[in-house]
Formats: C-alpha cells, sequence, structure tokens
C-alpha cells in the first residue's frame, strides 16, 4: 500500500464543475478502506511529532481526513466555514475568486496565539480558499502554521501564493 | 473522562438560525482534543464488530467524526451531498423541509448491496435529512443499516420516524 494506490483511486471527470476543468473525485479513495488507511496514517507519520495543537479543516471535504488526523495527533478540531454556517461569534475574510468573491469564517474563540495550526484540505488547486484560509489564521496571532494537502496540483503551482518559510505537504501529486 | 463531559463541552446558542431555536454547537467539543478522543473511541467500542463496509456522512459535520470512524473500523468513507456537489452520477433524494424541498445525492457506483451501511451525522433532531438518507440508502438494495449520531435531542423524538427495528446510537442525550 502506497502513495500510487491512493493516486490511482482518484477519479478523473471531465468537464466538472464546467466545461474544460479535470475534477479529481476523491471520493473514489474514501470509499477504500485501503485509502482511508493510507491517508489516517501517513498524515499521522507526518504530523505526530510537531506539537499541532489545532486542526483546521476547510469545509466539507477537508472534514473527512481532518477529524481523523486530530484525534490521532491528540490535537482539537476547527471548521473553516463558508459564511452564516457556523452559529456562534466569527472572525471571517473575504476573498476573490474567478467569478466575484466569496467568504469564509471560523469562530473567534476558535483558537488564540498559542496553538500551533495545521490546515487541512483535500486539494490544492490555485489555493485561493486556502490562502484566505491561512490569513484568517494568521488575524489569531498564530506563530506557526502548517498546511496539508492529500492531493496538490503542481501545474497550478498553488503553493507560489504561500509564505516561502511554510511547510506544505501534500499526499500525492498530478 | 465520560459523556458528562462531552456535554458539558456543547455550547448553547440562543435564536440560531432563528428566533426561538436553540442550536447546540459542536464545534466547542470538537475543538478540545478530550472530546475528540472522546468521540472516536466511544464510535468505535459501539461499531468495532458490526462488520460494517461503508460509513455514510452527512454533509458536512458529519465527515468530521465519520471520515475518522471509518478509518478506525476498517470501512470506507461515503458522503451524503446536497444536490450538484458530488462530480460523478449519482442517485437523489428530494424530501420535505419545515419550508419548501431539499435534495440530497450519493454517487451511484458509492455503495452496493452487499455493503453494511452505517449513517453518521452530528445531531438527530426532527430527523427529516437523515430520514431521507436512509431512504436513499435503502434504494441500493442495503439490507443492514446502522444510524448513528453523537447527539440527539430526545424530546423532539426524530427517532420515531425511522424503522421500529433500526438499531439508533446517539453518544449523548438532551
Amino acid at each position: 500500500m502506497n502513495a500510487e494506490y491512493f493516486k490511482n483511486s482518484i477519479r478523473k471527470i471531465y468537464d466538472f464543475p464546467e466545461k474544460g476543468i479535470v475534477f479529481l473525485d476523491l471520493t473514489t479513495a474514501f470509499k477504500d478502506p485501503i485509502c482511508m488507511k493510507y491517508i489516517s496514517d501517513s498524515l499521522y507519520e507526518l504530523y505526530k511529532d510537531k506539537g499541532i495543537t489545532k486542526v483546521i479543516g476547510i469545509e466539507s471535504r477537508g472534514f473527512i481526513a481532518g477529524g481523523d488526523l486530530a484525534y490521532r495527533i491528540g490535537a482539537g478540531f476547527v471548521p473553516v466555514r463558508k459564511t452564516g454556517k457556523l452559529p456562534g461569534e466569527t472572525v471571517r475574510i473575504t476573498y476573490s475568486k474567478e467569478y466575484g468573491e466569496d467568504t469564509i469564517e471560523m469562530h473567534e474563540d476558535a483558537i488564540n496565539e498559542n496553538d500551533i495550526v495545521l490546515i487541512h484540505d483535500d486539494l490544492l488547486a490555485t489555493g485561493g480558499t486556502l490562502k484566505a484560509a491561512y490569513n484568517l489564521v494568521k488575524t489569531f496571532g498564530i506563530k506557526k502554521v502548517f498546511v496539508n494537502f492529500l492531493v496538490e496540483l503542481d501545474f497550478l503551482e498553488g503553493r507560489k501564493i504561500f509564505e516561502k518559510d511554510l511547510e506544505i505537504e501534500s499526499l500525492v501529486h498530478f
């Protein structure tokens, strides 16, 4: 069991969500217990010794492995959500997308400056949402942030928009 | 560490999402590593010996503990999502809500009649969405279905809408 098996379990869907886009569908991997174990064990090995206190999952595919990782490394889990879904007082950030704007938010008491934070999502494409999540986390005064993806689309060069010293790890690359 | 600690970690938010509703906010529990461990270990103990092959998480809070549970019991994870978010061919179901209708769907190749399925969500209230998810799962010819919640609002009697012989377990009750 290795990264190749996981990579081969990811389904390509053509013209989703719009014409010309090849969507990498991880549901075909998530439904396979072998991939779930590969993901869980791989993330655990990467992050078990980093002192991470909060795993931040990006709605909603970032919740699937993010919750498990939090449990396994003894951290708490914090969701980043689209605006209007979190019931408590929030901190929010609005960012530009290809067409228009989007807003994401976190509860204002979700993390504090003493936390060591891992931001997790399933896939790094152009990185717009993740960059916003990173900036959102930084507003809490967090000193150490890790960023993790299950899949990274290298040809979109999403990691270039992050600070150079940021530790970004992806399990597999396309 | 026990159910009481978890229960006390859940925050009550008044008048969310609308006036008169007391929303039980589990994010204050999820951010606490002690609760994450309690949830993970409790679900594992409940379901480790049931032969479950697929854990079905309801978008999106059902993904947080659902993904972890799938890993821990050696099952695959399958998301049930609002319509339009899954990229492949889907099976869908439309159901009535208090105001209007909603549609949820699963990939048509997500499960098959040989699977033993656990449907998981964070909270059972009136049970409308969960009932729809249950009916959706049944269309695949599944013979054995378990249903699990982290929290059940007993006074709303949501479990009454399920078949009598269905095994429904909730970690804590209000």
